[in-house]
């Protein structure tokens, strides 16, 4: 393979490309044109456009693509890798193609495995941030946060994604604040670190989460929750319950630097030890990581 | 108070009203227009148009009103009861008005206290219906269901409302469906006992319900779980986990015929003894007591 490629990130609400030169990034370009914004099924299309400088600067590079692009609703339906996944087998399990400007492309498989608790699990892109841990960070075994709408924790063992499960809690928040009661006739929020700490004091409750929510309405008409910071007192409820399911290991939290922050300030508050490490980073690393086994597969 | 007279509950979405001849219900009137129906704060005309033929036939008849029209958002916000309450005290609390027809109105207040995890709790409109079940079965102590939107679970003693706690379980299963990845391109849906009684299996699984709730996706991904009956499993987690925080002793069901039977399966799953009473019937007994103690209060 070429020194030069690009690693491309494709979910539901975003494109995300980067130009590589081995391990190294040269450029990045960010689009709020996730599969959702594609019509008729047009991706190579919506993928020429995006990256149009860097085609005709380099004209065919090797491709790499995770995420949603290669699910149902995506360019390749590509099916999920199951068991204990580690890089070699995301390569193995590529939908290799080649696009009508002459690139070599894959699109890698998501993974489909179970929960801790023996419930069905589904990723697509999480996978390769986790590949990514595991290039950066070498140890037996991680425990990783990855926050988000649909925020992951998975454990990585003897170099390969073990167990993981997912909470629904970003796409909660967005939810209960534009649509329900709870987030009715509210100013514009502002941080709020003491509703926030409150929040996840509350989550620990012995009350199941559609108890726990009634209080952001009735604290804030108590007035013990201001207006301004009814969404930090929800998120607090949130994170918390998501963290409390933590085991007591250290864990790598991979995210955003925004939500890096407000997830380590809820597990320092739960006792939870921590490290934070750029979501995008990881992305990258693990990318780099497959790109290796790819060589020979077209 | 003459023979004749009317209970209204008048909530957010619905208003409903009884003609009443002593504890009977002489006939009955039903609109989709509750509080968020009423422009510029118009009650008194809205109420007006609402029973103008009783008004043509029975001129004058006192009024007794319950639910959200006596809050922040209704006619007049009538301050929230505290404690542990009952007909009488509900009574003391009302809010006396006269029409412009000529009748002596009162708008109840509702009940502010604690759960018994210690969160604030607030209700109005279910208060009266906990009333009406202490006229309707005297006993000691009670357990009560009410489903809705928000579903309240209340324990009655000595013939008042001890501790009570709110479950966000209709507005979740509404936000969830109409909103949110999981309610995404479901055909109509059809009533699927077993997608019901896989949901309130799974409720019991340990893990806090933004985990359990990314199952609706992936058990419909594999097939596990067919399309129509997506609302149903996820009703089944709902509900679920709200009873499985119930106390192992009897419970009253206090609803519609309809949510009346989906609790009571799903309690009955749960091995929980539950009777099913009217809410509608519990209402109206309920108004009926308060009536006696409102005689002598103008």
């Amino acid at each position: 393979m070429s020194k030069s490629w690009l690693a491309v990130d494709w979910g539901t609400t975003n494109f995300r490309a980067w130009l590589m030169h081995d391990a190294d990034v040269v450029s990045v370009i960010n689009a709020p044109c996730g599969l959702l914004q594609v019509e008729n099924g047009q991706f190579e299309t919506a993928l020429q456009t995006h990256i149009a400088l860097w085609i005709a600067e380099y004209d065919a590079l090797p491709l790499l693509m995770a995420g949603m692009v290669g699910s149902q609703q995506g360019w390749v339906n590509v099916p999920y890798c199951e068991g204990c996944i580690d890089a070699q087998q995301l390569a193995q399990g590529a939908h290799a193609l080649h696009t009508r400007w002459g690139s070599q492309g894959w699109i890698l498989p998501g993974v489909a495995g179970h929960s801790a608790v023996g419930l069905p699990e589904v990723m697509r892109g999480e996978e390769i941030q986790l590949v990514g841990l595991m290039a950066l960070a070498p140890a037996e075994n991680h425990h990783a946060i990855l926050p988000g709408t649909h925020s992951k924790h998975a454990t990585v063992a003897h170099q390969a994604i073990h167990d993981f499960s997912t909470f629904m809690t970003g796409e909660l928040y967005q939810l209960l604040m534009a649509h329900s009661l709870l987030g009715r006739d509210l100013p514009p929020q502002q941080p709020d670190s003491r509703a926030f700490a409150l929040g996840i004091q509350h989550s620990g409750l012995a009350a199941p989460l559609s108890q726990l929510l009634f209080s952001v309405r009735t604290l804030r008409l108590r007035g013990d929750v201001p207006l301004s910071g009814v969404g930090d007192y929800l998120s607090g409820l949130l994170i918390g319950q998501e963290l409390r399911q933590c085991p007591s290991t250290p864990h790598w939290i991979i995210g955003s630097d925004a939500l890096n922050a407000r997830y380590q300030q809820a597990a320092s508050q739960l006792g939870l030890v921590t490290e934070a490490l750029s979501g995008e980073r990881c992305f990258i690393a693990g990318m780099n990581q497959i790109r290796l086994y790819l060589q020979g597969i077209e």
